[in-house]
């Protein structure tokens, strides 16, 4: 039987807390074929998308990020929590459903102009992404497109990236 | 003028704390070719390297870890901070510098047998590493070599691993 995408994908159920169903993309990697599959998808999505750089946060998007870039011949840029980038660097605060959250890029990462591909694991509330997007404009980039893995789509996270093009390669109804 | 590896790699004196030279590796991910070439020649080093599996631990283990994985049709499996991972861990305490860290990595992550790499950015002291060597030899796996993209000469870390094989991409003498 080939395997779906989607049947590499283990859901534990009240993980971190109660109610929520985890979509864990472990198991997704740590098997070979759902690792090219995973990869191929989500390549084969943005196949007609110019851009110049991924750029990916810490830390689960860099797992999809840097295939994606090393097989595209593109720089691969990364986000991150705040104190872990040495150089220079731009922050963005940004609200969690608990407190908030602050992401930081290099100054010199993006330069003027430059159109970006945004890789992620998932997309859930948009909020995370949201950041990114706002941090890349600030340097003054374009986002090309925002590409996730899994989509949660009952949490609407689309609703935050109007005007953006926003794939994914493989969506839950729920949360 | 072809660039060499190491002239990707930005060097910020007094990161993250007064005397230590930090060696970024965002520098190479970030230029195209450098990401290439830092992938390229890890992968060429462990060309005679049998081995099932590629490990990498949070976060920058990600970066250099998942490429070589999808390139060589490998599983990769995380090793995270302690409460990332959502199915059954197995955990290890290391030392740091000042201090303690945990790690963890999923019980079904790895088969007994198994032959693993382990992929990371960095040698320094070797603590993560040796941690990582005990996690994946308590789920029965057998590490087939360890693969850094850079070594700190100066801080022994092959002393924390005699007996195995280690391969690095860059070296610096110093600490």
């Amino acid at each position: 039987m080939i395997k779906d995408l989607k049947d590499y994908v283990t859901t534990i159920p009240d993980f971190p807390e109660p109610g929520i169903m985890f979509r864990d993309i472990t198991s997704v990697v740590q098997d070979a074929d759902g690792l090219r599959l995973a990869i191929d998808t989500m390549e084969k999505l943005v196949d007609d998308v110019d851009y110049d750089v991924v750029v990916g946060a810490e830390s689960r998007g860099f797992i999809f990020g840097t295939p994606i870039a090393y097989n595209e011949r593109k720089p691969f840029v990364l986000i991150r929590k705040p104190g872990k980038l040495p150089r220079e660097t731009e922050k963005m605060d940004y609200d969690l459903e608990y407190g908030s959250a602050t992401l930081e890029i290099h100054k010199d990462a993006i330069k003027p102009g430059q159109k970006v591909l945004i890789v992620d694991d998932l997309m859930a509330t948009g909020g995370t992404i949201e950041a990114m997007v706002k941090l890349i404009e600030k340097l003054g980039g374009t986002v090309a497109a925002v590409l996730v893995l899994m989509e949660l789509e009952g949490l609407n996270g689309r609703d935050k990236l109007k005007g953006y093009r926003v794939e994914s390669a493989i969506k839950y109804e729920g949360k």
